[in-house]
């Protein structure tokens, strides 16, 4: 049965693959599944159709036969758990990895999402100038604790896995504030991901809905 | 095997119980699994040694064998796929509620985690009382999300699972703010859980560290 994954019918960041359908997206393209889209638009995201799928009225979900999935780490978690290829097969390595998706989403991004609102909420607030640094701080104390435990290794467990994969597009949400370029490892650990076939056939695809032309790689 | 868990030596909530130790020990308690506990002081934590474990330097960590794990949600998660009773068996009920687990670290607590900033890092600045109001409205937004889908139940799916257990201890992170108190359902879910024999049974045991008893309960 072919998933149905939901996202931005006018893509906010521009068509530059910063929304979370890019995650699922690139995780079933690393599997090789085939899935459908159903483009939602801010206002549709909103109602109770779609707040059914999605009780707090975002993108992504996932639809496949009776279930209904919503949060992109539980969606990758549900994809890697289902074929061979986003997830180590010994058990301890495979909760390992496991542990970095969660590390991704509970220990990497919120400061990095806070920053988000510093900028985008918060820019004409008289305190942006003074607290953007503070936010930013809070950042490099977790860039820099990725950068040591990363070291010269190109993923954060024996080759890559599900949690790179949510890593590297958390990490890309940093793209225009400097920090990423503080840390040469992470920024070659943020473009090897980048430069994955699947990854670059899923941004190929959310790209295609906003430029409104069909994907150029297959 | 018993598993090692590590914990604050000093408790920073002075024994409140909103460290994330207490979500693995509540989890432990559900399944019945004895466990043991090291306590790490704060300068211990940011060791090698410890970092070995936790790459960010934090608890709780889980030791069981050969398998060190790191953050609360995929500690949690492992134990729920071991041990009968934090998970629905069903496939789908299964990875919903999972799903309601990465909704409570992804989606509900960044929010929560921000105003934890606002009031404990940000207090003394002087934009504080101005920009409290906006970092709790953003609070709210998703207390009365979460507040319409549970509606009447008593728990995010049908019965008490690992993302109840997830999302009442990320909710107690409000109290004293008031804003729990404005979703009466919410304060009542939050109470359901705390009244659950294996959630006093961890609250109990955390105390104990931090007042230097033996926990009163069994």
């Amino acid at each position: 049965m072919t998933p149905t994954i939901t996202a931005f019918a006018q893509s906010p960041d521009r068509g530059r693959g910063l929304a979370r359908d890019m995650r699922v997206r690139w995780a079933l393209e690393e599997v090789g599944q085939p899935y459908e889209v159903r483009l939602v638009t801010f206002a549709e995201m909103k109602e109770a159709a779609h707040r059914a799928r999605h009780p707090f009225g975002q993108i992504p979900t996932y639809e496949e036969g009776g279930l209904v999935l919503f949060e992109s780490g539980a969606i990758v978690l549900h994809i890697a758990e289902r074929h061979v290829g986003l997830l180590p097969e010994e058990a301890n390595a495979r909760a390992r990895a496991i542990a970095w998706m969660f590390a991704a989403l509970g220990t990497v991004e919120p400061p990095i999402l806070e920053l988000q609102n510093a900028t985008l909420l918060e820019r004409d607030k008289p305190w942006s100038d003074e607290r953007l640094p503070i936010v930013k701080d809070r950042i490099r104390v977790r860039l820099g604790e990725l950068s040591d435990h990363l070291g010269q290794d190109d993923w954060l467990g024996d080759g890559f896995s599900a949690a790179d994969l949510m890593m590297v597009h958390a990490l890309r949400r940093l793209e225009g504030s400097g920090l990423l370029d503080e840390h040469p490892s992470l920024f070659a650990y943020v473009a090897r991901g980048q430069a994955r076939p699947a990854y670059q056939r899923a941004f190929d695809a959310q790209l295609a809905v906003f430029t409104g032309r069909a994907p150029i790689r297959g």
